[in-house]
């Protein structure tokens, strides 16, 4: 799984190939890493864009369907849809203006997303999607029932065609403006887990449960 | 500008209705704590979803039209766009997998993006794209020269179709399930700012600019 893949037309850079990452194993850390994902797709010739969740199973996304039922309206044999992840590392401040980034890296999957129809199925992918976000959760939870499951839709995206793309380091200026009078660097930026909040509803005796503790993304 | 506004067909939220927030100043609230966004278009058919930094103005976003090349190549009255901002503020772990969610507010712009051709509109453009990531940076570093802006691309896009999406607080459980021994609450998540790094080729009698010294995004 941890060869380099040759991009496509649509998923060769264009822009910055300098920062063009097309090894499979790294683009995988990156889907690891992260859980939010910004799913694309057309709706009569508009472009939608919609914040959702996902689990990597192998070489393939899963997203909830729920999180775009525009999406699903269309959705027969399939529909194109574009994931696209990021994390943010920090803002790069260099001398001018234009030289100005981001640390980040990203990864952008295209292709055509299909429903999963059979309850066995969803459960699989409904399993990996929360593992995914939070390891030991399912087993520790009230597990769907075959009303949730039939409610609950799940798409499935092979991770065929993608690109990622890295930036991280110290500005990078040109050589004239190294003289300029301001400072320059990096201004790390990071999620962090903030102190866990107690449902309200919850019994004073329920205790913190393990994988909640120092829960992190780092890999 | 503080008015609400009625959603259109396109920007009427279908699923999760409760969570629909159409008021105009909360939505700029939530474009002005964040600065990245993941900006939708399409090309050929298939969506491409790109992410981005953005400004505000009133009731227009700026984009780097750089960002997305493959988009600016069908350009010409105007491209269909997408732009969707997220901010991640927590998991929200339920009793049942099935009412897990995520604490989060986002906003989704909808409409045509043109690119703004002439240099003092664009000059105008990216310092606010500046000021809106650093305030007080543009002044501290050295401005975009004549060949600079001719370089880059700006786009305009007026927020005219928009909706916001907000979910907070604690977990809603189905009633039968507040019995299920499980820890149920809020994992709070936010974005950090770490201590900044100096450039390996600042000089080092180069101090923090204030600016830079206890940075947010919270307003």
């Amino acid at each position: 799984m941890s060869h380099t893949d040759t991009p496509s037309p649509r998923t060769r850079l264009v822009r910055e190939p300098q920062r063009a990452v097309y090894d499979r194993a790294e683009a995988y850390r990156i889907l690891d890493e992260a859980f939010l994902c910004h799913v694309g797709f057309v709706a009569d010739g508009q472009p939608y864009v919609i914040p959702t969740s996902y689990g990597r199973d192998g070489d393939v996304l899963y997203i909830h369907g729920s999180a775009a039922s525009r999406m699903l309206r269309q959705l027969d044999a399939g529909v194109p849809v574009c994931i696209t992840v990021t994390l943010l590392d920090g803002l790069v401040l260099a001398r001018s203006v234009f030289n100005h980034s981001m640390n980040y890296r990203s990864v952008v999957v295209l292709g055509t997303a299909t429903l999963i129809s059979d309850l066995e199925g969803k459960l699989r992918a409904l399993r990996l999607l929360s593992e995914h976000i939070l390891p030991g959760r399912w087993e520790d939870s009230r597990q769907p029932n075959h009303k949730e499951l039939k409610a609950t839709s799940v798409l499935r995206l092979p991770i065929d065609e993608f690109s990622a793309k890295v930036r991280t380091g110290p500005p990078i200026d040109d050589e004239e403006d190294y003289a300029f009078p301001t400072w320059a660097g990096v201004l790390p930026l990071e999620m962090t887990v903030g102190r866990a909040i107690n449902d309200p509803r919850l019994e004073p005796e329920r205790a913190l449960p393990e994988y909640l503790q120092g829960y992190t993304r780092k890999r």
